[in-house]
């Protein structure tokens, strides 16, 4: 797979959450020991196998509905930096975790690929519907 | 304030932060609207006037007593990302709080300038002191 720009390898890490493929998910992410992933609240994952492993725990549990919100992002000669709110919903469409993260691209041979994920929850609250008795 | 690599920026953001130096702080970021910062379990703030008003609200209350430990970076052309954990301290020098944080740099006319800084808390258990009774 190749991704010509970052909002290519963006697009396709976010559909790999979305549709639980791990190996769409392994072909977003740099091939090599540099990588680095935090997910929400956990130590940082350092090199391609603990940062694949850990998206195989998380995507094996099943699908993460996610809809990413560009925040900004800035674009360099090999490295790109987007800050992204994802905004992650349940069957019903409903807001049930808000996390901000920073994804950074960098361009290889074969195009833009993710070289850092780091995500974090924010306090927005989530849409808990509310009953009057 | 130059820069003339991304290690001295950071070098510089830190020691801001453990003396509670707001002009330090200051002069270590890009000034330009492009700037981004997210507090661990906080919405990110966008653009100079929030970032630096954030700033100025944490170390109004006092230092920050942070030790950096590096822990992957990627230098670009115009680009460096660091990732860092960040030990807090007390008084004592018990660990308080650990923190991951990604710190993004830009080459500008002037030097290399922070773009972004992203924390969040790890899970690690802080070091209390356990009696026996």
């Amino acid at each position: 797979m190749n991704f010509p720009t970052s909002e290519e390898a963006e697009e396709a890490f976010y559909s790999a959450m979305r549709d639980g493929d791990v190996d769409g998910m392994r072909s977003v992410w740099a091939e090599h020991d540099s990588i680095a992933c935090v997910h929400p609240g956990s130590e940082p994952l350092l090199g391609r196998v603990a940062v694949m492993e850990g998206w195989m725990q998380i995507l094996h549990d099943g699908i993460v509905p996610v809809q990413p919100e560009p925040l900004s992002a800035s674009v360099g000669a090999n490295l790109a930096i987007h800050l992204v709110n994802e905004r992650v919903l349940d069957e019903g469409g409903r807001l049930i975790a808000s996390v901000v993260a920073t994804n950074v691209y960098e361009l290889g041979r074969d195009g833009w690929r993710m070289l850092l994920h780091h995500g974090s929850q924010t306090p927005a609250a989530p849409a808990v519907p509310q009953q009057l008795h």
